[in-house]
């Protein structure tokens, strides 16, 4: 058996070329290749190296491979590819659509149980880092108030929405979290935020020719449910300034639990990320837990798995004595 | 079987009461009673109805306890106390002798395995929450640097050694972050930090009767070990300033994963705690993790653990279910 952990990707967009990037600096992990839909001369990898094989090649239940990354989307690809590798491979994916993670483990796991595959879904920064944050910060203050923030990052969504506005030629979003809010509880306040208080949206917009900027200005800010509910900057800047400033997918957030032990006894924890590339921390994310995925698998822990469910000396490439020796 | 966790105490200092009131708090969770080396007569408890027993009381292998909270020191309580107890119940303690970790952890595990209980050992917030904090660092950012700051926080070690100095008749001493060197790391730098970079000390003094206040200043600064090594700052005090400015005993501080995934693409991950009372938080702690290992032992899971081999989910009063429908 080979004691290096061999991963296949699947899909490859941005979170695809994230994990091969992430696999490279993990020396006990080794890529067997990238699987696509795509033509696979189409699809050109971040490492000369690295090989790429349609979809199809997996259908044929290789044993030269320990994890899948599963790196589709979770409107989808995942809902249907999760459940279907899982039934052949263990897996690991980022499903982040929280209302629907009690079905989609369902799915999984009953696939990966008959199978004997150990799928970890849901990983990421968030759901990930994020939800084991708030779960830690809940079990240990019974009595407090837990905040998720989150920004400064681009979001997808609403960089969507606000180029559906007529008279945007191009544009992105950038969500921030409230500075006040946040200081308001780091000093142990546990206020009830509405909505405005908790973000605010900036946006950076092309204007398309012709197009009447206070009109689009209104157009933003006053758009229901995405800008509406928060106080929103509208900037407008040229193709050029979209180009070289905007192109980066910052990210990141803030979970704070701020809670009591005693009357008057304030404690407070805090966790946040900063990110230049969110899609490369996510990768980064997802190829610690494909390391707990294949090793839980050879103990013979099988089954749908959430990072709840991983113990975390399972991330790390060391042994327990090395941990217990050097990092407690 | 009781859906309660029994919870005993041993030993009755600021951690022991720090454990009671934690109990309180978390309704899945029972208090049997404190258990002292003590006159039980002596022991005051916070809860007027909280029972206190002699430590001789544990020898009879009771079957109202399932788990004991170790609350002794490091020094000479633990070593001795945790693995006589382990041979007889399922335990939790906060042994926190870094260098002796190791074999801590294998004279408690022989006892546990062969007695069947579950004894998660070293816990607390370092060793504890910060030791997971750098290792889900390590794991998830492979290049990068770990940094960990202490305070701003009492600290008793440092407070003992500026008692000692001739001219000194009271004082406390406080370990602050460098808060610039934070701002650095936060900026996405991965500095080579020297001592004097990472903390400094502030000490409030309370001069006996004729002594010099410059010849205590410096005797106190220039200690070799405790104080030299720092910029160390002397305030000097009244007695009543003392007395109502230097009470709590408060303390936090930061674990910071500061790594690049790719060329130029800083990612950082930050854990912080800001604790009103240090000794209560860590007696939340505590209690999590007795409940994770009431549980661990209800499945079987024995020997000595670290938080490294806890299923984060464990230590949520929550079911499986509810954390993945609620919190992911």
């Amino acid at each position: 058996m080979s004691t290096q952990i061999r991963i296949g990707i699947v899909g490859y967009g941005n979170l695809g070329r994230g994990v091969e990037t992430a696999i490279a600096l993990n020396p006990d992990m080794e890529l067997v290749g990238v699987f696509t839909r795509r033509a696979p001369a189409s699809v050109e990898p971040v490492g000369a190296a690295t090989q790429v094989f349609p979809m199809s090649a997996l259908d044929t239940d290789r044993d030269d491979i320990d994890v899948l990354i599963l790196c589709g989307g979770s409107r989808s690809d995942l809902p249907e590819q999760s459940p279907a590798q899982a039934a052949r491979y263990s897996i690991v994916d980022s499903y982040d659509n929280h209302a629907r993670i009690p079905d989609h483990f369902a799915a999984v796991d009953a696939a990966a149980r008959a199978a004997g595959t150990t799928a970890v879904i849901s990983t990421g920064w968030d759901p990930g880092l994020f939800s084991l944050n708030r779960v830690f910060g809940e079990a240990i203050l019974a009595e407090g108030s837990t905040y998720t923030f989150w920004g400064r990052g681009l979001s997808q969504g609403h960089s969507d929405a606000l180029r559906r506005v007529p008279g945007v030629a191009a544009g992105v979003q950038y969500t921030l979290p409230s500075e006040p809010s946040i200081e308001r509880i780091r000093a142990g306040a546990t206020p009830e935020l509405s909505t405005r208080e908790r973000h605010t949206r900036e946006c950076y917009v092309v204007l398309a020719e012709g197009a009447d900027a206070e009109t689009v200005r209104a157009d933003i800010v006053n758009m229901p449910d995405y800008f509406e509910p928060f106080d929103t900057t509208v900037h407008f800047i040229s193709e050029h300034e979209l180009a070289s400033d905007h192109r980066g997918m910052p990210h990141g957030g803030f979970v704070i639990r701020s809670g009591t032990t005693s009357d008057g006894t304030a404690q407070v924890i805090e966790y946040s990320l900063a990110l230049d590339s969110n899609p490369e921390f996510t990768a980064s994310v997802l190829v610690a837990y494909a390391r707990a995925a294949a090793r839980m698998n050879r103990a013979g822990d099988v089954g749908a798995k959430t990072v709840y469910d991983v113990a975390p000396g399972l991330l790390s490439p060391l042994s327990a004595e090395e941990l217990r020796a050097g990092y407690l």
